[in-house]
């Protein structure tokens, strides 16, 4: 097992279920009631960090894993680690504002590019090579 | 291959395809026509209990797994089995009324707790002793 | 490792990542400013592309695994190949009109059966013969 992989990813999880944890917390101070998802911009900035990290991790996670098995675990965890901190400064930046949600997901869309390009490198390689 | 956390996955798997199958039957039921999510209560009951299972799929499958491989497949299956059941509560009762959802997600997020505990001490003790 | 499979899995990803590019695309088309999900039935449609996508990661990616680990992988491949197929179809055919979006979506429906009874049949077998 690629434990260094599996150490990022529990951190990746706490860190995604934290976002989540913010929601309950915005409906109480912004008064939207469960379950409406819209009516105050501040909440809905907060709900879209939770739904955008949501819609990240089937990209992220697999990609992260493929990336542990075909090319390196140690690697793999380390741009998993700088992807947890594009996430963290996504969700700071945009709960302030929406226009300043791009460089946060500039880093954890890099970060998942670098994933996708290693995997795919490694994934043909084995099957070139009869791996 | 952990056989029986397989045999719990592709059960939580199907009972979350049961939550998605609800919702065009509540868009039939309460006159909401796709692509519009909001509108009524009732169908935006339905929509969220869909929506909170996908929410924690990620966060449920890869603690599972990572449990299973580090700590034990039956007690993983186990585990798995009881978060099945505190999202069927979850499900019956969102789908009643919205105050009444806090059980169900209760037990549910409480198994994630076990298993994000569990999962964690297994890494790190493998870490540590270079397994 | 199941690389035919590992393959097909990054090929849906990078698939699944075209689906949420093409959102904020349709903001900027459709004027639909973050953190808004709603106000245009054309934006709405592009929009539940992405999330219907989504919401089928975690039944299509651990069935398509579950299937090439117990069952075979050059088949498991051929399966998330259709998969992808059918979901094109319905990225198209939902972004035109709401009611074409009925066939795309039975394919990907239909190969998710078919890897869940695969897996199944797998899963128990081995339990049963102690595998």
């Amino acid at each position: 097992m690629p434990h260094w992989t599996a150490l990022v990813s529990v951190v990746a999880i706490l860190f995604y279920f934290y976002t989540s944890l913010r929601v309950p917390r915005a409906r109480r101070k912004y008064g939207i009631l469960a379950p409406a998802i819209s009516g105050n911009p501040d909440f809905e900035r907060v709900f879209r960090v939770q739904m955008n990290t949501l819609e990240w991790m089937p990209i992220f996670l697999p990609l992260l894993w493929l990336f542990a098995f075909y090319v390196s675990d140690v690697w793999a965890a380390a741009l998993g680690a700088i992807w947890i901190a594009g996430r963290v400064v996504y969700m700071v930046s945009y709960t302030q504002a929406a226009a300043k949600r791009g460089p946060g997901f500039g880093i954890q869309a890099a970060v998942c590019g670098v994933l996708a390009i290693g995997a795919l490198i490694g994934i043909i390689g084995s099957l070139a090579h009869g791996g």
